[in-house]
């Protein structure tokens, strides 16, 4: 699995040589991602999900997969400018959303399994 | 690093537990994504870069952090259920765009560094 | 009908009042109407198109309807500050759209009928 | 000012020319109001505000009013699909956000001036 540092080794370095650091700012990268998931939407609006996965079977397939790229290489980027540690975010979150299964599912919550 | 395979195994247990597993259709995940990723714009909007950073350091951080982990879950939901390779797509897209670069900028391309 | 007009006389009044006006220049507004797109999308994510025909015969309507508003608002705002006439934006697409599908579907097209 | 009447016929026209009047579910609908929001964020990203009122008097002046046009075709589409009624929803928006500044700012408030 790619590591963060990787990606964003990668990503600063275009930026870098491209002198597009000083625009990696919060709110742009915020609009960035905003951006490259409607490109995402694109391929997937209008059709129904068997039409969905009968793309991923043609040459979109790899545009789709480059929008993913581009959405986690901003999503990398943005966590950092923000100082936020994406592990810590994730483990909080992940409490987060059993806890709440918790006491909305008490009965088949994850103690009792 | 978080690895994939544990955000997979909690988002799933959760959607298990709730009943949501036919819910994760790609079309629902793109929405899901555009969805969260609006959630974050909510956190910057009317603000500028450093208003932003200023709410960085107050308790919304921990609000903003957990829209980036919800983005991370549903994107790499999302890869695995178009059976997506985020590795390759990850260097494929990094490689396009050094081959960009090499193109649009030749006198200062990454082999004469 | 409501005139463009008078949505701008309302949304300009409550802009003073609040001292906002600064804030809405062209990338506020374009990242409002998103968060806003967004906010109508977390009525509808997870559901299919029955159910949400069903949400629309609940409470929830006039929140729904509260999204439409939003939206209208900040589009006809940004076109003002953007200095586009909207009828004119209007006509041009629809007469662009006419002449796609003359082109694109010809043995049907719309001076055959 | 062009009646709502007018985009929803232009815009079932050609829907009906090309067969897609089943498309056009709310789902579908406001997801297309969110790929045509981002379209419309993609000219505006990495750009300052005065950079974008110099696009503004580019030939790419022609394509954001495009695009706001088919935010405005889709929204008043939208509107009709879920049985909205646009100004009543308009009027009802207005008159809480007078509502929410009377009690927010009550020194300055509207009955004051």
């Amino acid at each position: 699995m790619m590591k963060d540092r990787e990606i964003l080794a990668a990503f600063d370095e275009v930026a870098k040589l491209r002198g597009w650091q000083s625009l990696h700012t919060p709110k742009n990268l915020a609009m960035a991602l905003s951006v490259e998931v409607a490109e995402l939407g694109k391929h997937f609006q209008w059709k129904d999900e068997s039409e969905i996965f009968a793309l991923m079977k043609t040459e979109s397939a790899a545009a789709v997969a480059a929008e993913l790229a581009d959405i986690q290489m901003y999503l990398t980027k943005l966590a950092v400018v923000l100082d936020i540690d994406m592990d810590i975010a994730l483990r909080d979150k992940m409490a987060e959303n059993r806890r709440r299964c918790q006491i909305e599912l008490p009965s088949e919550g994850f103690n009792e399994r």
